[in-house]
């Protein structure tokens, strides 16, 4: 990528998975005509927020990878001629389902997947009880339009995981996301989550210099209220774009490599760290 | 800390190291008598920023520690009942000085001190010259008024310095700075090098659910023009107290430890981290 036109697909759960792949078929269609080169659907596009509570029978909803999703989209991506990053529900094997993202290039090919490292346990928020860890690390892949790397929601909150990521010559991170707000926490610290999701992520894109680009999905899954607000952060963690809070939509940037560039010869974060310094990294706490 | 007043100073460069420490301890006293438990100064208080040049005059400005500046400052502390955190040009041996922080606890005791780990070199700030890299690693230590650690300038860009010093369990995490924009740069991206400088650091409070509060210094020196603008963000990393980008003053912040432990339940970072996953994090870069 000299410049590239990045897409994000801010979405809302669909009545099925086709209807989840009509509208994301759509909005490839609408970002390729703007001018995207690589799009990003949010986080398990292609069904509701199922995590909401633990029920076995959402099982059913994992496909495996490839499969008629990925190749659906291999298909849309190099008729369009675009890079693809879709976040699935993975069947590995019975009893191993991955939060996954998978990376088209914009011949269609399948580059790889990401499947997601760190897993959310909380009262709404029920990963753990469905998705197996990731045994994959952290990766980037080498696209048509620019090298990208992709983790996924809880990740974004893992400094260690951008960074990883960065190391990995990621020039834009992709975070496919599903947060949103508690009706019991939303007017007391709504504003405070919000603001921290946007910051930590902003924050990796300054310690990193490089592109973030979060998406998220909207609307209302049973209690949860998601909060949109898909963004990208430049090179400096600032804020180039960023969708709305409750309405469907694509987001749309455009990420410079010579900008990343002079950032990091501006500030050479890389070029100094403390690498012999940082093996306690792989410590749980460090107690007195 | 069950709540805990911190105080920022936010200083210029004085003519001399005695005209700093008659401004320092005037605004301990000052400090203290306004609530705050905690103070912590500006990077080099003690001195002009001399990293401006390599001159190896400078050298003579360095002092032992402990030593004539630590043995005041911790008469002060005593008097006050106030823990320090001073930041000055360490001389450990002929040809090895060290850009370091002490902290003194409210009784006077030198509990310890932090040896920058990153040193930046680049124009205007020559700090590979002067800085032997510290070799003592992240700390943290136990004051009377709470857990707290220090890095210092350079350290807050990197995301594994704020992480090793959360792990030693720093509830508040004090960054001492002497940062600011050069004429050549100001006008073209001061504005996106400050917010950068800001946002980096509130995503360490987000990302660790610790305070983070960022000292820096101001006036013109040569051609550098400090920046200012101290702050401390919150388990959030919300800004709750900025200072002035041009004047010297004190800035205060309340830090909450009731706060920081509902932050950590909320959102249970340390719970997850994937620490089989981070050894590549002792690696310069992940060639392809």
């Amino acid at each position: 990528m000299d410049a590239v036109r990045i897409a994000l697909l801010q979405g809302r759960a669909e009545p099925s998975a086709e209807a989840a792949l009509d509208w994301t078929e759509r909005r490839l269609t609408e970002a390729a005509a703007a001018g995207a080169r690589i799009v990003c659907t949010q986080e398990l596009f292609a069904t509701p927020y199922f995590c909401r509570v633990q029920d076995a029978r959402f099982f059913d909803l994992a496909e495996t990878i490839p499969g008629p999703t990925t190749e659906r989209l291999a298909n849309k991506a190099r008729e369009l001629g675009v890079v693809v990053v879709a976040s699935l529900f993975e069947r590995r094997a019975p009893g191993v389902f991955h939060n996954t993202a998978v990376v088209i290039d914009a011949d269609g090919t399948l580059l790889g997947r990401y499947r997601k490292m760190h897993i959310p346990q909380d009262p709404g928020f029920e990963e753990k009880y469905y998705f197996t860890p990731g045994d994959l690390g952290y990766r980037a892949f080498t696209t048509r339009f620019g090298r990208i790397g992709v983790i996924i929601c809880w990740d974004q909150w893992f400094p260690e995981a951008a960074r990883l990521t960065a190391l990995h010559g990621a020039e834009i991170l992709f975070c496919p996301t599903a947060i949103g707000w508690l009706p019991s926490e939303k007017d007391r610290i709504g504003a405070a989550q919000r603001q921290a999701w946007l910051t930590v992520q902003r924050g990796h894109a300054v310690a990193n210099g490089c592109y973030v680009a979060a998406v998220n999905r909207v609307g209302r899954e049973g209690q949860i209220e998601f909060w949109g607000t898909s963004f990208v952060a430049d090179v400096y963690g600032e804020t180039i774009a960023t969708g709305s809070v409750d309405a469907t939509e694509v987001v749309y940037a455009d990420c410079d490599r010579a900008a990343l560039e002079q950032r990091r010869r501006t500030w050479p974060f890389f070029r100094d760290r403390r690498i012999d310094s940082f093996g306690d990294l792989g410590k749980r706490f460090l107690d007195e």
